[in-house]
């Protein structure tokens, strides 16, 4: 049951974690082909944003490691 | 069957955080990318709101650590 | 059963909440580009608004944590 | 069994009231920006909509403490 | 299995109450912002509309209030 | 088994006639901002149609209250 | 088993019926507020239309009430 | 197993009739709106259309009669 | 599980002859109400239509009835 | 078994077809309506179209059969 | 389990095939009547997309035939 | 369980590997009716892409068939 | 249990790929329509997509096999 | 159940990179062909983004693999 209470979670998180940072990052894609001089701010930002969105998925990935190894 | 909820309440809570940090963060980039005067204020709500998103989440967080350790 | 319990109420909660607060959030930050000169009364709305949101998922996550501990 | 149920009963609850009230603060918030002199008569509606809307989660939330304690 | 069955019915009652009040309550809000001398008659409609709506989740309420007493 | 039924039966039927009635009652207001002087008409339609909606989950309760008492 | 099977059936009759009839509905008032001077033919078809509908459900409720009783 | 089959017959059945009779329905009623001239073409192919989509349900009722009685 | 798969088949069976036979006729009505000068032409490729769409569902009702007498 | 798969098999098998269908159906008669030169072309290729549509799941029907006889 | 096995397969292969193909060819339809000089090309394309498409579908088929006979 | 395993993974193969592809081709013949003089280098583009596609169904059909024979 | 897991990896897999590469290849073929002139530098960028997006689902390949063989 | 963890685990990542970088490059080709003088840049952040994305799932599959091997 410990294995496959790690399965769902990881599974889950990478979902997840997939779903926000790809609607992130094409979002950041076309506003930076609208507006080439904000370039830099806007990838800044990506970099914030994806940082914040896989604090909660990382910590799944924490409990699976503890739930596998 | 208690690694089995701490996987599930992990899982679900790394998917809805990622949900809605990756819509907040893409609507920022994209507001910015519209009103680049803004971006200092656009940001500090996006922080503000970031952390408000993952109010909950941690909280689950908590909890599965709890089930987990 | 109790375990598995606390991890579906505190992993839908979190889902909900975070569904809620995103929507919330995102439409401020857009609506804040569009409107700057609104920024504060907009803010102080999405504040309450948010804590409105997670009034029944906060009694979740209690009713988890009695669960749980 | 018993647990169970408070947590899907709870559970379900948070999920539909942070739906419910996400959709309408942020409606409510949109309109604000749009129609700056009505905003203390929407934000009076949303006030009576959220508490209309939390009615029935709330009594979820009575059974489901009555399931638990 | 009484407790289970009173879990499900108070859940999805509270689900659909949640849904259904917050799609009238935020067209409301929406028709308001448009409309200013309409105000009082639309919102008559939607006490009488969150009213109606939560005419068969009440009922739902109570027979998960016979379930769990 | 009888329990869990009245449950099921109860719970999907207001789920259902809470969306029903959610749809009518939200396009009626959004139809009464548009239209103030067919303002009477369009409530007595939309008192018929919740009438007439609520005829089988109505049967629904009956059926759950059947098997719960 | 019986009981389950009369849940089942009547919950989707309910759960269909609503979604149809709340379609129609919600259809026949916005056209109502487009061309006033049909209504009266609009509202015929609407009970037309809510009749026929409801011939399925209703034989639903019939089986459900037959294993139920 | 003879209940169950012909709930969910006879559920699945009621759903889908009442989807595809709210979709025809709810077109021609839009459709009489826009072209008042064509109300009797209209209304006589929505009887036949309603005919032919009740032709399967009512065989999956025919099959759950059988299975009950 | 004879009574339970003639269920299943002709469930499924009556909800996609229902949905497709729904969208097509719906679709007619719309076209004849748009081009008046064609519904013969309309009404028989739909008749023809229906046929076809009908040919696999009168086959999985074949089978259950095969299944149920 | 092998008659829930029977049922299994010819049900997603109408189901498939009946929305593959019904979406071709419904694209020739819209296109018939805006280009009425064309309608013995369209109905060719209509023709053709729900022949190789069915092509797969008349196999599943053949299974079907050959699992129940 | 070996039958339920091949309903399975072939079920989804005849859902998706149909889902494709369906696909395929009303876009082939809706193109044929704004393009009419370009009638033969993209009937080619659709035989041989068509013929693509029922490549896996058709190996499932294959399969399901190796475990039912 | 070796055959229900190759039945959900042909199953699976073939829904996605069909749903890919009808996505692909029918924006390639949407695109050959626009821009008829690229036809060539767009069904180039086409076959390649199909074939990309199929490649890792292709791998779950030889699972598939390394399961049953 | 060994046969299953690879059956339910191998599956979501080739439907997450063919997804994938489904919605990128069909945006190739879109764009290069659109933009004629940058035919080479779009289908570059596809291949290198291709080969991005199958990075995972070929690792899901190797476990399945591992787990098969 | 190690086994079917590691299925489900390694089945879910690849649906989720897939469908997050199927987002991201298929986005980046759509705004290199809006404006090719951006095409390195548009580059260079998608394969940071892609790198982003399959954070989590590549941590799936290092669980998968300890899971498996």
């Amino acid at each position: 049951m410990k294995f496959l209470a790690a399965g769902i979670a990881i599974g889950l998180a990478a979902l997840g974690a997939s779903y926000g940072n790809g609607h992130v990052i094409s979002k950041t894609i076309e506003s930076m082909a609208r507006q080439p001089e904000m370039v830099s701010k806007l990838q800044t930002t990506m970099f914030i944003g994806v940082g914040l969105i896989e604090a909660v998925p990382i910590l799944a990935v924490v409990i699976a490691f503890a739930l596998v190894f």
